[in-house]
Order: structure tokens, then C-alpha cells, then sequence
């Protein structure tokens, strides 16, 4: 199996699950309790906080954990915009190619009376800075900008966005998902307000992430009960969970340098390779984009098959991103980039691992070319373009 | 080290653990994806919800997966609520002996319009199925009752107040994070509407929890984002914690009647053997408590100091709520059934598992016989008790 669909998610790091399993038999207790097993798991637990802050240039008091990147987007969000709504500030900045736990919360709080401004994230999938500072308006409580893009790999110009919101004295959170362990990511130097956190995506366990709050900055429970987290997100901490996350933090920032070079360099040839495919364009900057990312679309054909196809050559790839594999609509984030609907159907998101070959990547190349001329064989629109009767677009 | 906290949390079982130990190795892929290992990682999560609805009789799309408990108990309520605010009805029954998921999203309730009646728990902390009927308003939306008390362990008239709420057409929710797993629960017989669990109080993992919510009633979300959970609760599944869970519960049901009888005698010695302690009384019901649970107040000492004392003899043990466990506080639950502050602050709460022995008993009853002597040996208001400056309560 050759799995190019890491930004779905991460196998957990030898590390990483020799910790959590070790730590299911070891540290069980329960970090409220006041005896000493219970108290051996609170110092795992805050270790694993201190941990995680230093990867991020944050204040341990800074970090509260949560089930993953959603709750963390929830939370971080709804926080601002009760700051913001008692502050009489009820405008909203974001982008149109946010995750949807961004955009899903954007659209709930609109219904509850929220204003929301979506930036247009232009033809290269970045979000410009001049335009987020002059899209701040006197009533503005958030500026809400992904990290990294988890369909097209764009990085975002983060650091200018932050200065900007500090100057405006606007509360800035950063969906950065998709970034953290793969890409450099500093809270201060980024002058980020609040940041989630996914632990899955950096080799980590499922249903652990974290959200950073600046502090200073209240947070609004989105789950109500225990006094757990500085009272602000209640529930028994999974122990074992959050210090495997800390332990693939840890890996992953001390391997940031070694790992992103070679994924760099896979992933260009991997962008040589298929740019050779008739018809085909990359999604995305071709500069500012994580190591790991390579999106295509290419004219003519169903990104389902495709998929299929590359699987049954033992290929994991993806279409978009798995949140939304269950729906029929072409990807958000690609319409965002100006895609139209029979482009953006026929996509391919292939995000590569610091384990990938060179080898596999010429084996990708190869399956890719060889299915998409495969699929144009008996696709009715690829037969229209080239018989002249519609238009190329790519 | 005797532990005797299993109500704070309990040791995975070695299936669940190795459950999740393998799966992180072998079917970490997302459900969400398309090609053969994500739809591998689907089946076992699916297979996960059979397990775990048919321990509870309920259907599989019944079940969403929750962080939690504590993220299970908040939804339940918010879907609740937000169906009766649609039906104008805002009035939301209660106990005033809840666990603080329950209470505090009710608190958050109240203040956005919400009324709430808090039943009386009577001084055996049992809930009068008559007085729910009495207090069902025609604007009455939920009527939410825990199946059974987390610090005095009494077990509630569960089947007799689903039975008056099915009746009155109110939706009822029970938070059974208590009881599953250690008592039989049935959604169908009890006709309950919406039900909480936790994992990790089963001796599953800790950060995974079920909402079975019956269907027909739609769930609002607390976390937005990704079509997971039928829409209902977005992040990417935790497939190995969520099987491990599974795998819990399927023991857990399998061996209750064994274990419950040999819990329900190891209890009963244990209460007999403390209630010789002059001055001191059992919390809660004698009979309709969980086989696990033996909580008891002893006058004129602080519960705090008695816990630590019994850390030094290696015995685990809890005083009121591990989460509520920062506060100094006199335990709520204790002051609903009726023990004034200075008695609930001399509490002590022993929650026994499956594999206590005979002599690990006796040697608690020993220790906490020897420790709360020590104690009253130095407490000023146990000089002024037996002195005669104060009147005994218990």
C-alpha cells in the first residue's frame, strides 16, 4: 500500500502508540483525584501540556486539550464571538475555503445574528493580507484563517495576518490543522489569539487535539460539567491519548527540517510527473504549500474513479478532503479557487508522508497518467473536448 | 495498591486494551476515506455501534460517538431543549443531584430563558417517580434523571419514570455513565429517550463515550463540522477507541451478573464493616445502590485528610466527585440528601470493582476504622462533640 492521503490522517508513530499503550496499563488514574495514582497521571498530563506549548511558543496555561481539531474550531470561535457580542462586535472575517468546522460554525452564528465577510482566496488559494485588513471593520471580533489548506496545501501568509489583526486590535484564530508538526508554527511570532490543533494529523491519536487561547482570553465552555481544563472544557482527560499527542509533537517538530525536505522533493517531482498529463493543473501555489501536498484536476474525468482505480493499485489518495467524501458536491474549496464544477469533480489530492519513496512517487506518477488516460477512454465530456465540440479549460 | 475509585475511573480491561493497541496499528485509516483501508476502519467503527447498541437494545443509527460522557450529557440536553423551545415549551426537569454535565448546561439553560424544577432526592437519594409525574407541566420539553447516583450510588426508579414521561409525551434523558456497563440497561424497557454513557467507566478508554438518542428526535450539534455521525457530531471518528469501548461493553455485559453478585457481597461487608465506626452513616439507599458503590459520612473529620491518609496505606479512594475534586465545597449530591456541610465534609466514598478479594476488604475496613480514629483523635469539632458542646447528628 502506498498511502498519499495523509492529510486525512496519520498512521500513529511507534512513539506515539508505545506511549498511549504503555500508559493505558501505567497511568490510568484519574488526574482530579488526589491520591498518588491519580496524581502520577496529572503530572503526565500536565507534562504533555508543557510539551505541546513549547512546540508552539505558548504558555502551558495556554493549552487546553480537547477531543480534536472540530471541537477546538467550535470552541475558539464561539469564544470570540461572545467576547465580540459583548463588546457589541458581531462582524466576522474569514475565507471562503475554511474546513467546515469553521465554516459550519460561521454559518450557525449567523442565524444567530453574526455578519460574516468570506475573502476571496484568489486563483493561487491565498488569502491576501491587505484585503483582510481592509475587510476589518469597527465592529469586527474575528479574523478566522486557516493555517494551511487541507485539500490545496496552501500555506497562508499567517504572520502578516496576525500583525494585522493585533494592530486592529482584532482576536485572530488560526485553524492550523493541517500545519502543526508538519510546518514551523510559533504563537507569538505568528501573533496568533487562538489556534486549533489535530492530534491525528501529525501522527497522533484519533479523538485528541488542542486548542492555544492567548491568555487573557475567556473561553466559552462548549461542553459543560467537571472543573477539568481550568474549568473550561469539562470531562475525565484521556491521559494516555493527550501524552501520546505530545510524544508525535515532539517527534514530529524534532523531524520538522529532515522530514520537509525530502517531502518537498517528492512532492515536486510528484508535480513534474503528473504535470506531464494533457489537461491537468495544479491546485494551489505552487511555492506556498505544505511539503506534503500535491492537487490536481484533471479535465475530463470523475475524481471517484479515479480514486477507485489508484485503490485497486494499492494507491490511497483522496478527492477533497474525507470530511465531505460522503457528499456529491464538488469540493468547496476548489469552486474557492475558481474551479468550475466539471474541473473541480475531476480532482486529485495526493499528500505524501515523510516515509514515501522515491520509488512510490514514480509509481504514483505512473498509476495516475495510466487511470486518467484509462477514465478519458470512455468519458462522454473528454469525447465532447476533443471532438471540438466543448471547450478545454485546463 | 487497593483501588477503590472506580467510579472516578476504572483500568481498561486487557480486551479493550488490546483492542486499541492493535487497531492503531491496523485499521487507522479514516472511515470517511473511499479506498479499502479507510472502508476497513468504517467497518470496525460500524461494527462498534451494532456491539454497543444491542448491549442497550437499542439500533445502530440510534448511537452517535461522543469525547464522552460529559459531551454526550450537554447534547442530549441542547437537542432536548432546542425541540422544545421550537414546541414553546422551556420547562426542564430535574434532580438537584445531577452530575455538573447535567446541571451547569441547565444553569447555561436558564439563562437563555429556560425554566427548571430540580426534584427532591429524598434523604435515601432516591427520585419519586410520582413527584416527576407532579412536576410535568404542559410547556415541560425533558425530564433528564442520572440512572444512577456517581457518589452515593443509588440506583433511580429509571423504568417507572421513563414509563410517566412515554406518557406524558415529555422526552426523558438519563445520564448513565453509572450504569452501564454494571447494571442491565435497556433503552426499550426503561423507555428512555436519550441516553449518556462513558467508556472509561467500564474499563474502556478514556476521550470516547456514546449518546443513543431514540430515533425520530434530532440532535442538534455541539461540534460542528464534517458529516460524521450522520451529521451530528463532527471529527474524525476515533475508530480504535471507539472499538475499544465496544469491546469493554461486550465483557462488561457479559460478565455483569457474576461480577455484580460478587460486588454486591464484597459492598455489603464493607458496609456492615464501617458501619461499626461510631458516628458514622451510610449515604444513600441501603438497597437500590450500584453493587460497586459504598459511601459513607463520618462525623467530626475532614474527607481530605482521611483520603490521604488512606493513600499512605495504599488504599484509593475519593470524597465526593473526582471532578469536582479542586473545589472545597461540601459535595452537592451530599447536601441533597440532606447531610449538613459539616457532615457531607466527612465523607468518604468507596467504589469497589470485580476483582476486589475478600481480604482487600477487610483490610480497607481496618484502615478506614483506624485512620478516621486518628483523625477524631486531633479535630476540635470532634473535642467539642464528645466534650458536649456540640450535639452529635449522626
Amino acid at each position: 500500500m502506498i498511502y498519499a492521503d495523509q492529510a486525512a490522517t496519520t498512521k500513529m508513530s511507534d512513539a506515539a502508540a508505545e506511549c498511549m499503550c504503555s500508559l493505558i496499563r501505567e497511568a490510568w488514574g484519574n488526574p482530579s483525584s488526589l491520591y498518588a495514582h491519580g496524581q502520577r497521571a496529572k503530572e503526565v498530563l500536565e507534562q504533555a501540556r508543557q510539551d505541546v506549548a513549547s512546540v508552539i511558543g505558548a504558555e502551558p496555561k495556554e493549552i487546553i486539550f480537547t477531543s480534536g481539531g472540530s471541537e477546538a474550531d467550535n470552541q475558539a470561535i464561539l469564544s470570540a464571538a461572545a467576547l465580540g457580542r459583548k463588546a457589541g462586535k458581531t462582524h466576522i472575517i474569514s475565507t471562503a475555503f475554511e474546513h467546515h468546522a469553521v465554516l459550519h460554525t460561521l454559518k450557525k452564528l449567523e442565524k444567530e445574528g453574526f455578519t460574516v465577510t468570506l475573502l476571496d482566496v484568489h486563483e493561487n488559494g491565498l488569502v491576501r493580507p491587505e484585503e483582510v485588513e481592509a475587510a476589518i471593520r469597527d465592529d469586527t471580533c474575528l479574523v478566522t484563517v486557516m493555517y494551511a489548506n487541507n485539500e490545496i496545501g496552501t500555506i497562508q501568509p499567517i504572520r502578516e495576518i496576525g500583525a494585522v489583526c493585533r494592530e486592529k486590535n482584532v482576536l485572530f484564530h488560526t485553524d492550523a490543522v493541517q500545519a502543526v508538526g508538519h510546518i514551523p508554527v510559533n504563537v507569538q511570532e505568528d501573533q496568533i489569539d487562538l489556534l486549533s490543533a489535530s492530534a491525528h494529523k501529525f501522527h497522533g491519536p484519533k479523538g485528541v487535539g488542542f486548542l492555544y487561547a492567548r491568555k487573557g482570553i475567556r473561553l466559552t465552555n462548549l461542553i459543560e460539567g467537571g472543573a477539568q481544563e481550568r474549568g473550561k472544557r469539562a470531562g475525565t482527560e484521556n491521559v494516555p491519548g493527550i501524552a501520546a499527542m505530545a510524544a508525535a509533537l515532539r517527534e514530529a517538530n524534532a523531524g520538522m527540517a529532515r522530514n520537509a525536505a525530502h517531502m518537498t522533493a517528492m512532492r515536486d517531482r510528484l508535480i513534474e510527473g503528473l504535470s506531464g498529463i494533457p489537461h491537468a493543473a495544479l491546485n494551489g501555489d505552487r511555492d506556498h504549500r505544505l511539503p506534503g501536498n500535491v492537487n490536481f484536476c484533471f479535465e475530463g474525468i470523475e475524481g471517484e474513479s479515479l480514486l477507485l482505480l489508484l485503490d485497486d493499485r494499492g494507491i490511497c489518495a483522496s478527492s477533497g478532503s474525507a470530511c465531505t467524501s460522503g457528499s456529491l458536491d464538488p469540493s468547496h474549496v476548489l469552486l474557492a479557487i475558481g474551479r468550475v464544477h466539471d474541473v473541480a469533480h475531476g480532482s486529485l489530492r495526493l499528500s505524501i508522508g515523510e516515509d514515501i519513496t522515491a520509488d512510490q512517487v514514480e509509481e504514483i506518477i505512473r498509476a495516475v497518467s495510466e487511470v486518467v488516460q484509462y477514465l478519458r477512454g470512455f468519458s462522454p465530456i473528454w469525447r465532447d473536448l476533443t471532438a471540438g465540440k466543448k471547450a478545454f479549460i485546463l
